[in-house]
């Protein structure tokens, strides 16, 4: 059960709708890079009419060189600690900020399997997030086939970023 | 009825797939640029497991800013046909191709809706795609709310890649 839902407000806010309006109040921009979700980060974003009013762009970097050439992460992040880690969310998150200019950068990295990959096990996620008053990472760990921890992955991410927005 | 379904094949694969299986027999890549879809081409592309193969990256660039910066498309291309033309279609696929070093460049943007915006009406589509073999762009029309628009608009960009693999 949800509290005070029906009185409240007319209904529930999706994440996307709750970032979207936060961004909106403040005049503010988003920007996302993404790996393991492909781009369905900036899917579940976009759904929101006027989303162009603060989404600025989305950077999904696939590969490593990608990693390096699209977002800016340092080629001794990648060898020392692997693309899932929560060093290169960091970097990921950092570089989609600087190179596209918006206030907020949030980044996604992780294996989606099936089967585990560098090392790491499939389900394990590491998001980051760069902002005007915040640098934030959170480790996830998602059970379930691809399709569930790719979905389960961009709904998490989105609930961190609306729990960021609204502290700060 | 589908004809020569179940004798032929164990199941009929979606347009990803037979695109990803078409990229990995010849040893091609891909990358995608979008604008109206806000990320659902990669994310679309990416449920298929071992996408990292033959997938480099995708941008998703849903301001003009951002196709300028991201994808390299001329402020004279904007400014004389508007994001929403197959004009700028050709120049994010062939942008993209030429930045990420990818044998394929898949590109589309649009007008989502609700509404119209630049003058286009909601549903109006244009893709293209540049490749080692072939340019091709294609207009869509399609009808529907925003949540429809964008999920034909990835769905029919990914029949016109398997398309035009499967003739060349």
């Amino acid at each position: 059960m949800r509290a005070g839902g029906k009185r409240g407000r007319r209904t529930e806010l999706s994440p996307e709708e709750s970032v979207g309006r936060l961004l909106m109040k403040r005049g503010e921009t988003l920007a996302v890079a993404e790996s393991l979700t492909g781009g369905g980060l900036g899917e579940r974003i976009t759904r929101v009419p006027g989303s162009s009013g603060w989404f600025v762009e989305g950077r999904v970097a696939y590969s490593e060189e990608a990693k390096k050439r699209l977002l800016g992460v340092p080629a001794s992040i990648l060898r020392n600690y692997g693309p899932v880690s929560v060093e290169c969310a960091r970097a990921m998150a950092a570089g989609v900020r600087r190179r596209s200019g918006s206030d907020w950068g949030l980044s996604v990295t992780g294996v989606a399997g099936p089967g585990g990959a560098e090392g790491k096990p499939a389900g394990l996620v590491f998001a980051a997030l760069a902002g005007p008053r915040i640098r934030r990472a959170w480790k996830q760990r998602i059970i379930g086939g691809r399709a569930r921890v790719r979905r389960e992955t961009v709904r998490r991410t989105l609930e961190g970023l609306r729990r960021a927005l609204e502290e700060k």
